[in-house]
């Protein structure tokens, strides 16, 4: 069976990327390793126009409802491999599937970045997350650093300080930066103690992290107790299919993306965080915004082949 | 009173820039026409992704909603000039209001296209329509006619097919464009009468349209007896202010922006249908990433005016 186009990643650009090829009755699968994508990881969401606060997981389990709604496949699983046969595009995944497409919409969004400090894997999940929705509720009662300043550091300090007794914000930079909303609450919060202009440099302690170290003294310490430590530096688009289809990236490894969400090789496209589009602003409402404007302009590019087709 | 920002404009764009300009903590107002913009107007929305199915109306109060939560001006009146005095625009509108503000965004969307036959005007309101949703209640039970080939001629005739007897669908092209889910709707629909290749050049009646003439013959006629006739021939920007403050459009009157939304002049932003941008596709979607994206590029624009400010 050939598809008309294979979805790959299943968040916000994913799903609406679907929705429109489902009104435009082209016969896709969306295939995604992490249903919703992260935006599903947000603890509240509250600039989804229409959504005046929802949790990142209820809103993506709506798209992808509205995607199911209209027919649309959607399989849990990670394509490994994209090749070219002919006019075609042969995906196949982890779990030994392969799937034959006429075109290919990359949607498969970023991932998060590390510190890439000794230890960071070793202690992943023994006091080090990544993810502050998930696992917040370890920490009641607890002291807790997070690492960043951006919005989703902001927001994981804020949203933290509900539950800990005591959470540190540790930035390198002189300020917060982002949605003032996020800043201002944080700064307001009791519980919050913001060390700008200082980088952690180790993780500290045996079977699980107990402490970090910082690169400079902050309270006449450069060691912290904490009994969790959430990174939230940032999100960076992992480029595997992106280097095995040769499309043209940006030096920070963001898809070039045309007006219609087209890549540099033809028959492919890409939406969501992991283009260059939106003025590289990564935000829910940007990103479905690229994938229907990605769907529409794939449905046009089908249309043209069987014109030219008929035209033979 | 001086604000960071007024919005020209109070549809999904507007609204959505208002959600974003409130989370960074901009002093803006949204000043609109027509509350919720001409997405108010659509009888039935399938693609605005997670609701499965909403009204126009209903979808935009929420986002109006949505915006006042958050703390937003919104005020009913039609900005008629604008002029720039020193280092700040001044706005008049039609209510004889004056607002003080230190950029704009232009979010005003399009107009519906006219026909510009004889007797369009008069006949407007006695037979004649450019809102299926508006006015189709009028005509249960009776014969009526849609021109165009659209998404929101096709969406049109099958909403008109639920109340009216008979619906002609007339079009210039050879085949209906835009989503397959709407075309195979109205091709479906046993009321729904597709008239293709054709235009109409005449509007009869005396006091009220009561037929229409066709540029040929349709079954051996050129005149057919309607009770109304829906006009749905496609939206143009309005460019009257875009003309004041000089901006750059393209040909079809769209106004030229940058990937921050920038229009060509310092100080001034444009989102939504009347930009150039998300290569031309008019969705309540990619409306509202155009004005996230516009609130966030202003946000940085005056961070960095105080920053050099200060630095003076």
């Amino acid at each position: 069976m050939t598809y008309d186009l294979i979805i790959v990643g299943s968040g916000p650009a994913g799903m609406t990327a679907s929705v429109y090829a489902s009104r435009y009755s082209l016969k896709h699968i969306v295939i995604g390793e992490l249903m919703g994508g992260l935006a599903g990881e947000s603890h509240k969401i509250c600039n989804y126009p229409s959504e005046t606060e929802i949790s990142g997981m209820e809103l993506v389990q709506k798209m992808q409802k509205h995607a199911e709604h209209l027919g649309a496949e959607i399989v849990a699983d990670k394509i490994i491999d994209i090749t070219r046969k002919n006019d075609l595009f042969i995906a196949k995944t982890q779990n030994k599937k392969e799937f034959t497409s006429k075109t290919i919409l990359l949607a498969s969004g970023t991932e998060r970045r590390k510190l890439n400090l000794k230890k960071e894997k070793e202690f992943l999940g023994k006091g080090l997350s990544y993810c502050a929705t998930c696992d917040a509720m370890f920490y009641r009662g607890k002291t807790v650093a997070v690492i960043g300043g951006s919005d989703s550091a902001t927001s994981a300090a804020v949203y933290l300080a509900k539950v800990a007794k005591k959470v540190y914000q540790i930035y390198r930079r002189a300020e917060l930066r982002g949605e003032v909303a996020w800043i201002e609450q944080a700064k307001a919060d009791p519980k919050i103690e913001i060390i700008y202009n200082t980088n952690v440099v180790e993780l500290l302690g045996k079977e699980k992290l107990n402490a970090i170290k910082l690169d400079q003294a902050y309270k006449k310490q450069t060691e912290i107790s904490v009994d969790g430590l959430f990174i939230e530096v940032g999100f960076e688009p992992n480029t595997v299919l992106a280097d095995k289809l040769n499309l043209k990236l940006d030096e920070k490894y963001h898809i070039i993306v045309g007006p219609g969400q087209t890549a540099s090789e033809d028959g492919i496209w890409a939406a969501g965080d992991i283009t260059t589009n939106s003025n590289s602003f990564k935000q829910v409402i940007t990103a479905c915004a690229e994938g229907a404007v990605a769907a529409e302009n794939i449905y046009k590019y089908l249309q043209l082949k069987i014109n030219q087709q008929h035209a033979k």
